[in-house]
């Protein structure tokens, strides 16, 4: 086996994938003594998906060479649907082998196995430089994700701008316009917390389709950071459940004022 | 401002505009010192609609000139998806104006606000004579609901009659007949009681589908009460959660027997 | 009247019929003094499904002299989703009627009665003979219909094997392929029970998708059994609640290996 690779609980992949799957349709996973690595452009090249599930999250991990796994995300997540979140699975994959094998076993003596053919998908591996991003912010994951959703309804582009008033998101739209202002918040239980760290105020636009699809990973984490800069892009980070475990980032473009 | 209006909850106006919005498209909200009032004819010209929200179903009410409000009932309906049913909502006009404003504050500090693009609406104001019914029926507003849903499968028509043995819904359609019997029912809770209150018997036909349309005013309020003529158009009426806020009722026009 | 027939319980015809309804247009209800019976090859004429709704499952049951009623199993559903689980249900046939009578009343006073219309349906009563199967399973049928459910993804075709290691439901498809292997399972409650009867190995393929419908029939019971002999129809077997009032069986002809 060149990989062996032991997740206490399947849900965390299950929702790593359904995360991903709106986005990209097949990506390659990296596996290194390190963890599984996915980097993948959307199929609309606009944004970036950036997984990194560490060594760490796993119960057992061993990967002798490092290897490119191409699966389609689909496929994926149909294998992962027949899982119980609390079911562990472990993934095999033999050296030059074209399968990687999936086994789920749960408390209850139901072992399931599936063998995925693997893709060779063209991979682009592209730095991303770590940014300094003026304006931080940290809000529950599920508010985020209404907010996107129910903004998206007036109009197609948000613009999102971090000062000491707060966080806004503004849409324009045929209707009207509209606009949220998130404030800073405290609350015993972090995911509700708000947070805004403001180096500089920030002011950018974004396609909105793209953040109602990021916002889906929610499952993931309880709170979802955004990092804003005047020219960079927008990030959008979930930790895997907790932060040791890795992480899943979106990256977008900002859309360019005409 | 012409016109500042505050509810305590904006889950009030949300369920009358979810009420609304598969019978009317453009509507105007007639704003004066007594409230605002909605009355408009569906679409078909066959149902009429009739909103009264009361001074007093707001917190802070000011109306200094009494304008005709004409919206959008979906994009109304998108607006106010956005707001948590006890976030509280502020509506706001300046004279002249062709945008309405809807501020809506959480207790967790995010503020929405939308402005809304006015539409000019035809107005026609019926009076509406006060009608003494020979049948009125008190009944938990979601089994009327239950009961529309359902007889609604087996044919278009709907045959209504009130009489001594009690409130008879009856349907005709291909595959058979059905009837459904209520009879008046006791109930500590006021909106599972029946009750019915005979002058005189009356037998009516009406459309099944405009009825359908009514019933899903169910979350408004856990009764609702019919009130039936001999010559009469049919009464469907939904206090606003209580009836010192208000009403919404339904007038539907008897089918004629041929 | 030829048939009075009363359950304590609606919500068992209902389930019943729920679960015919994807495999049967029309249906003759065979009434006679031991209760009643349907027999009736799916729409396709592969499968069969044989109801036996015995005498003691009725509160009160009188069949003076035999008939078929013909139905139509949707517009039957129709009729039964309108009464509550827990109503009381009549059904009444008179002598050469063509409509047979369904009566239901709540304990809330409300009283529903339809008539459907009866049909002329060609019977073709099969002689089902005893089988003596080399492996039967008694498991799940939440299990049961969600790995047919899931398995339906990968592939069309269903390999069904019982041996000692266990019941193996093994699928191959365009992606890659995938098993989930069964093993005897103690528990307190019995429908969360696997046992497993193996007299010989027994290996069998079946088309998917009419286990996938079969096992909707999940809400009749709380365990299913699977009866598989080497040249035998695949028997899937649910209680009707409990043994003694009857039970729906289906039976799929093995797939021919080519």
């Amino acid at each position: 086996m060149s990989l062996i690779a032991e997740l206490p609980n399947a849900g965390l992949l299950k929702k790593v994938a359904d995360a991903m799957k709106d986005l990209c349709k097949d990506v390659n996973f990296d596996c290194s003594e390190k963890g599984i690595q996915v980097q993948s452009m959307d199929s609309s090249h606009v944004a970036l998906v950036s997984l990194n599930l560490k060594e760490s999250a796993f119960t057992d991990f061993k990967c002798e060479r490092p290897a490119s796994l191409g699966m389609n995300v689909d496929s994926l997540t149909k294998i992962l649907k027949m899982t119980s979140p609390n079911d562990s699975l472990k993934i095999r994959h033999q050296v030059d082998s074209d399968v990687v094998g999936f086994q789920c076993e749960g408390t209850d003596d139901r072992i399931s196995e599936f063998e995925l053919k693997l893709m060779q998908i063209e991979s682009e591996h592209m730095e991303i430089p770590e940014q300094h991003y003026k304006v931080i912010a940290k809000m529950p994951s599920s508010e985020f994700q209404k907010i996107c959703r129910d903004l998206k309804e007036f109009g197609e582009t948000l613009q999102l701008s971090g000062s000491k008033e707060g966080l806004k998101f503004q849409v324009k739209g045929d209707i009207g316009s509209g606009n949220v202002l998130l404030k800073p918040r405290e609350s015993e239980k972090p995911e509700e917390k708000v947070s805004l760290t403001i180096h500089e105020p920030v002011n950018a636009t974004f396609a909105l389709r793209y953040l109602v699809n990021f916002s889906k990973a929610a499952p993931l984490c309880g709170s979802v950071t955004l990092g804003l800069g005047p020219d960079a892009p927008l990030l959008v980070q979930y930790d895997l459940e907790s932060e040791d475990k890795g992480h899943l980032k979106y990256y977008l473009a900002p859309k360019i004022e005409e």
